[in-house]
């Protein structure tokens, strides 16, 4: 019998103007996969541990089960498999936790059988998965950001074109999870379909610097290029206070300031670990403030994105 | 009294996804123009050349008049100055004729006191003219590539932010300008005011992907995310057989082509100076084909931007 463990990292997505387009994973949290291969035909979900009850055991209704799937029928593999998931992170918290389990369940399937994929080709399988979460068309900024590491662009879904840049390598991201739960689908729902084409120029005007900033390493240029005209302003409505912690984060030193994925988690990028810290405290002084509980997270981006780990 | 000749060059913006946002400067065609200072005070055009007779003399309704006239008070500079200007390319190419004469007209005086302003700081007195152009609110990609020379990036117009990328360096770029005219203000009033969410999120996918392919060399990248889902499918309408052009250019080997500014040049990018000369011929044979003259210019991107050039 066969048996592998494979961490696979949280991920922050959108970036501030990039939405839909960008994202890059970060050290922690992450969630944990156990996969053991077994004589018996089929995909079982033996073990689900830190979801609170949520997850479904059903492999067709739960995001880590259906990316198997369909990477097993890709793979004609014709004996069974039982997982164990263990989330470390909070389910809608807008650090693509349905993601990580996903990739977690591919990557650790494709290390078992000795990498017949390569990992750019697991994002497909990976986001099978997704589609359970977003309720239709799967958006892959998180799962490329956590299966390829680093920092990614999403150029086009149609065909899967994903692209690592480059980032300083002292870029350190802050992150506060405030304990509300947010769906996915729900704040898709509530941004406007159209949009004004002067506004959208200005958003792809910063996606164009946000680029050149990272991959110059211009920190400048990275803060002014994180200004979302677009949905920032319709999100930030369901996080209480936003403005005040985002006011605050940067007020502390950041670099930049914006929501992570749909929210309700709200980064912060620094220009070094100790700066990190102090935007952290301020950021989690607001929620304090007003009584909502958070996490705080402090990472330098993931370069490798998921690994086996020991038991 | 002092004197001095200066070419500016002209620009190729929009670069397929990045409307009003991106541009390069490329190395011809490009406008002359001779600045004499002269004790009696006052701008005055002396002469113009290669224009048609279409330009105006008075110096508040020539782009190199009032852009050296906003310059001229910036500075507080009491004396008078005499303006030649030689048109050494077509006006309403989509080649940014006007910034050209603007941006030579800037740096030219600013080269005569001695450069008392940096050339980034020369954006806002070039764009001045600009103005007389667009009918409004002037774009400043044009002049951006024009004066900083390279690739640029406009990341925001208010305040201005220009950032130069890197490029390949054996980019070039191939353009054929159909003997059409274009007004650069109607072409702007035929774009839709909205636009769907989706298709803007494709587009700065490819602006994403535009900045990165360039700035690592990555021509297959550059010549997917050249695809413009929002302007190129309507303003195309305007150029003759735009389409027939633009897939000859890529059968012949090109990296990408779209349209050049508001049109009607087109242009195409190649890995070489033989491949860019190879599409070169195939673009002119669709439009000698349908009996629509035109020019054809191969170059490297210009890194260099203005320069003074002896009489």
């Amino acid at each position: 019998m066969k048996k592998i463990k494979v961490f696979a990292p949280a991920s922050v997505t959108n970036v501030g103007s990039g939405f839909d387009v960008m994202g890059f994973a970060i050290e922690k949290p992450g969630d944990e996969i156990v996969l053991k291969m077994t004589d018996e035909p089929g995909i079982k979900i033996t073990k689900i541990t830190g979801d609170g009850g949520k997850l479904s055991k059903d492999p067709y209704k739960n995001t880590a089960g259906l990316s198997l799937i369909s990477l097993v029928e890709h793979l004609e593999y014709k004996k069974g498999i039982e997982i164990e998931l263990h989330k470390k992170m909070a389910l809608g918290s807008g650090l693509g936790s349905s993601a990580a389990s996903a990739v977690a369940s591919v990557y650790a399937f494709n290390e078992l059988l000795g990498k017949p994929l390569a990992k750019k080709e697991l994002i497909q399988f990976a986001l099978e998965g997704e589609k359970l979460t977003c309720g239709g068309t799967p958006h892959a900024d998180n799962v490329a950001a956590c299966l390829m590491g680093g920092f990614v662009i999403v150029r086009s879904l149609s065909p899967i074109d994903v692209v690592n840049i480059d980032y300083p390598p002292n870029l350190y991201c802050t992150i506060v999870h405030p304990h509300l739960e947010i769906i996915t689908a729900n704040t898709r729902k509530i941004l406007r379909k159209h949009i004004l084409l002067s506004d959208a120029v200005k958003q792809w005007g910063n996606v164009a610097g946000l680029v050149a900033g990272l991959v110059s390493g211009n920190y400048e240029l990275i803060g002014n290029s994180l200004q979302d005209f677009i949905v920032e302003p319709v999100r930030s409505i369901l996080i209480p206070n936003f403005y005040e912690v985002k006011n605050a984060a940067l007020k502390a030193g950041a670099v930049g300031c914006s929501i992570s994925g749909s929210g309700p988690s709200i980064f912060a990028f620094s220009k070094s670990k100790n700066s990190a810290e102090k935007v952290g405290d301020a950021m989690k002084k607001v929620l304090n403030g007003i009584g909502i509980g958070n996490d705080l997270y402090i990472s330098k981006i993931n370069k490798t994105g998921p690994r086996i780990i020991s038991d």
